[in-house]
């Protein structure tokens, strides 16, 4: 029988642990009048207040479950807060209560208030044991919908106001004496609390930390400082990324961490015969274990905020690595926020519409349709503030406020930009998709319609036929081209097949365009030209690009990457010496584009309902892997002779060429070549 | 100079403790499965959930000022949070730090954040110094209004989260052993901690409050009960109302009460010749001083909620005893909740309209044009939610989740009522007004044209000459008439002279038309018979209503009273014994009517900047008084020889009949009749 858990007001879990990380950041600059790259002049260690709104939960919640059981039934009823109660059958309890029920149908109530955080029950029970089947009172604004849980949170013992983390005490691999201090090495880039022990009763330590050696014994410009004031002689830090650290006020103590973690596990798997590509494949999976928390992270050092276009990445990611829904889940919740919707996500408009996305994305993997019609709702309230402000055609229209991110680049962006409306379009398919699997089909037409709309005019506005390419933007006349809404355009599908290959000869395969520097883009890149079957690009990238940063030492995916950058060049960013994360989360789509276009594993419906395996060798001679499902694991072994591959559901194919062979659930299929 | 002042973001404080007091209340009912009127089958002293979304305050929080300053100025920032930052001209610092500015010009931030409640700053300086110059930043969507700040809260020791009421040990007047256990009497309503002291070490006592004798003696149905268990003897509880106090378990303690109040000082007075009338003058303001607490309640046993239509009638009270505006706009922000607005205010449609008109009351008495403006854009979205359930004319249609209250009354109230209809154009008035006092001319021409059609619909829908009368709904064919839609009319002049004398002789002096049996209505009715100068009425009412509760005994003014009522029936409400709350600030309005009709004093202009002083001594040989004014009161005594009038400000006229007197700043004038 399933475990009761905890159960909360939809999205009051998440954005509780949302308000707390978001508000966690801690300036890491140290002032400097001379310093004109200043610009944000955020001294350091003091609070950073967050660059968006953020939403906090409700501190009340209204519950409901009415069923009908044959036998009696035994209801103890907890909750997080004395402001609690049950009513069953009209009848009003505390908290701390058993309850008998006699057979025949009852109708039970939850309600509670905590101002501290939000309220929280537990339920034991048969029936009415406490899990997503409780529902939103119809006296409340969200009426119907499910109530919040978390497979974290099952136990009576748990409280919901405390992230379970798992813990795991780590030591340094070495200690050095240098620039008068000591300078140790955690061997790699870790999370958690440094702990410092055995030192003077009253040591006061300023604890420099560094992603890299440079950053740590850099004492004037690290970027995290650690004010350490030992009490008899123990002192234990906030959780915080380092690789390095470095101390000069005092020797005498013992150093240690308490590696902070959430206990995922790799039930994707990725070898072949270049060591470099395997190595690589780790790196990227270590780097989202550091990122893989509350939800996922952009990077673990600087903001450790949630940011949507890293987080639509990082959930593919994670569908060839944990196919965790969990993590997931609370991303996407974190995202939403609550009413009113007054700024796109992240404040940036393509991230709302890359949010929408993710949602299908999430639906296509797991094949999870609870959580879309639990979700929709919230995305119709933003797709009517997207909608709020289209232009007259509804094209995407650029407001004051929107944030045009795109990627870390230079576009020609004060009129409404090519890729812009390429998301938009992204959007309103998933719009579209959405609502028929939340049972809206008008909202399924429509935005059907406008997609095909959008599609049709942005190939019309904004292809070039002297550049052979689309354009950043067709109003300003200087016909500016990116590889971005070129490499959309292949990756979404939104051209003719001439126009795809007038753009790989002249955006992807034409150095004068200026590349890609982010790993972020690198992932929409290479999913394109995997798509179009042109591995090579793949494989050049993953040695040129993410092969140089290990080679540079990266034990974690870096945020951005020119490999013609030298020394601590590599570790500037928004105008900070060591500003820029050494750990970022978007560098892992190696992981993705191994699993689903080397093993060749994805989804063709919903969940794995059906499903294909096209192994492609690409440049290795032997690759073998797994892709996570959720049960289970799809397993893919392949060389020059012979392909095998292994899965515990039904509903796959395996294509090799123009060939086609049904998988059968726990039979292994070996098919020479 | 300006002391500094606690700030936060708007409304934040009032959301905060409007958020704690609405989950105060606990169940008062037993349950009783054989008691049929038991109908909300609460148990007794569990949590009781509020009967409408409660709103919390933002736990984040960003506000601003850019100055110029002419000489060097030290800042000192405080912050009831470590999470926490003043930043100055781009500098970050943490709390507790003195900057100090050159002359020149200086653009500061203040930023935080509270998960466990919220946000609040205070700086020392001279013009950084924190008030409501300080505005909500520009990347906030409540960007350019108005800090938050309290008059109450103005000491860096001040406490936020802690409401700031006054403390009196108070004592019982007697003690009397009966139904084997001890009977406390306060001799009057009160409101605070019951303390038990030098009782044995660990006691459990259950201890019965009553607001009567027969309620605290009556155990299986007294409302409010305390299970106090005793630390080291002593045991102090949660603040609760009552006068009569019963305990079985034990005698040998000592017993008294910690009196909870706001130290308001009555700075309206009225005396006359009639001893019933000033002693009804007294047990109104002590009502009102028992209900204005965080901002002005119901009543104070029972579910100590803010209402609106309440808080409607205690605010104008509250001109002619208190005049403070700091309880007014406390209770304004409480009622207004955040958006989005998904119900009308308490869940009632006519409450949300008398919101709005409260609003224009708060200006017309004390002109601060301050609050109109910040609380204007919150006007706004409460005024798109009404006018997007208006019907296709643009009048009240009833939605399903709409409570129409109007009063408690019987009503033939399926369609839309004309109550509610004159409310509503109560309440455009009232917009139009208070968009011209915060600028907004598009909005204060076409709230006034609506206003106009309305008034015109009502006239032609809702009367019936062959009633004389309004009644309640024109499409029923019932043409059931009340007293309330008709009152309306009179009081708002929402119809011809010919059509109000119709009213009077068919509708107030006919008996077979169902009495108004609450003092909420009864204000109304007053006021409007007032109004038209036939004081005879208000003269009866005094006496015969208010009067005979007084006559019962009654301490403080009851939610409702039917004279033909006997004994415990007087107590019983709402299918409770003793539901019925006896001591209701909505039955305060003898004060306000006798402040605007006896004494005479209304403002003209609005905060007084023009007056009028029209004395009538009703059925009264003298009458001396006060009405409290921004600053200081105006006086104002009158018998059959003479009328004398003093007045701490210019501005006012005195009316005696046809003649006209000019009264002068601080000059007393005597004019013989």
């Amino acid at each position: 029988m399933e475990k009761s858990k905890w159960i909360w007001y939809p999205g009051a879990f998440e954005l509780y642990h949302s308000m707390l990380l978001h508000n966690r950041r801690t300036s890491s600059r140290r002032y400097n009048e001379n310093n004109p790259s200043n610009r944000k002049g955020q001294a350091r260690s003091v609070y950073y207040y967050p660059m968006w709104r953020i939403d906090g939960p409700k501190r009340n919640a209204i519950l409901m479950k009415k069923a009908t059981i044959d036998k009696e039934e035994t209801v103890e009823f907890f909750a997080n807060t004395p402001y609690a109660t049950i009513v069953v059958d009209n009848v009003s309890y505390n908290p701390n209560t058993k309850i008998t029920l006699a057979p025949g149908t009852h109708t039970v109530y939850l309600q509670g208030f905590k101002a501290e955080s939000f309220p929280a029950f537990y339920c034991k029970g048969d029936t009415f044991k406490t899990d997503r089947s409780w529902k939103v009172a119809a006296s409340d604004e969200k009426a119907g919908q499910s109530a919040g849980e978390s497979e974290l949170y099952t136990d009576i013992n748990d409280i919901v106001e405390v992230f379970k983390f798992s813990y795991k005490r780590i030591f340094p691999v070495s200690k050095e004496e240098v620039n008068g201090g000591i300078l140790y090495d955690f061997g790699k880039e870790v999370f958690g609390k440094v702990i410092i022990e055995n030192a003077k009763k009253d040591a006061d330590l300023t604890i420099y930390l560094g992603e890299s050696r440079e950053e740590a014994l850099d004492t004037d410009y690290s970027e995290i400082i650690l004010n350490a004031k030992t009490e008899n002689g123990k002192y234990t830090s906030s959780s915080v990324a380092l690789r390095y650290l470095f101390i000069k006020d005092e020797k005498d103590f013992d150093l240690s961490l308490n590696f902070e973690y959430l206990p995922l596990e790799n039930r994707g798997a990725f070898k072949c015969d270049n060591e470099l590509v395997n190595k690589l494949w780790e790196t990227c999976a270590y780097t989202m274990l550091l990122n893989s928390r509350e939800a996922f992270f952009d990077g673990i050092k600087r903001d450790r905020w949630v940011w949507s276009g890293d987080a639509y990445q990082t959930n593919i990611v994670n569908y060839y690595l944990y196919n965790d829904k969990d993590i997931v889940k609370r991303t996407i919740r974190m995202l939403r926020g609550t009413d009113p919707i007054k700024k796109h996500i992240n404040t940036i408009c393509d991230y709302t519409f890359l949010f929408i996305a993710s949602i299908l994305d999430y639906y296509q993997y797991t094949g999870d349709k609870d959580f879309i019609e639990d979700i929709y709702p919230e995305m119709l309230a933003i797709w009517e503030f997207v909608e709020g402000r289209l232009d007259d055609d509804g094209m995407y229209k650029r407001y004051p406020d929107d944030w045009v991110f795109i990627d870390w680049s230079t576009f020609d962006q004060n009129g409404p930009m090519c890729a812009e409306n390429m998301l938009l379009c992204r959007a309103y398919e998933a719009m579209s998709k959405c609502a028929e699997i939340a049972g809206d089909k008008e909202m399924c037409a429509r935005a059907k319609k406008q997609s095909e709309y959008i599609k049709e005019q942005v190939n019309l506005r904004y292809w070039s036929d002297e550049k052979g390419a689309f354009i950043d933007d067709y109003k300003s006349g200087r016909n500016n081209v990116t590889r971005h809404a070129n490499i959309f355009a292949i990756l979404f599908d939104y051209t003719s097949n001439e126009r795809k290959e007038s753009i790989i000869k002249n955006v992807i395969y034409n150095d004068e365009v200026t590349q890609i520097t982010t790993p972020y883009f690198k992932f929409y890149e290479l999913d394109a030209m995997c798509k179009i079957g042109d591995y090579e690009y793949m494989t050049k990238m993953l040695n040129s690009y993410w092969g140089a940063m290990l080679e540079l030492g990266a034990t974690t995916i870096w945020e951005e990457f020119d490999p013609t950058k030298k020394g601590i060049e590599h570790y500037e960013m928004y105008g900070g010496k060591y500003e820029k994360s050494l750990c970022h989360a978007w560098g892992a789509s190696p992981i993705y584009l191994l699993g689903k276009y080397c093993l060749g594993v994805e989804p063709t419906g919903a969940g794995y309902s059906t499903y294909t395996v096209k192994p492609n060798l690409m440049c290795f001679n032997e690759i073998e892997g797994k892709v996570p499902l959720n049960n289970g694991e799809i397993y893919v072994k392949a060389n020059k002779k012979e392909i095998e591959v292994l899965s515990p559901i039904d509903g796959g194919l395996l294509i090799i060429g123009e060939n086609k062979y049904e998988i059968k659930k726990n039979e292994p299929l070996k098919i020479s070549i």
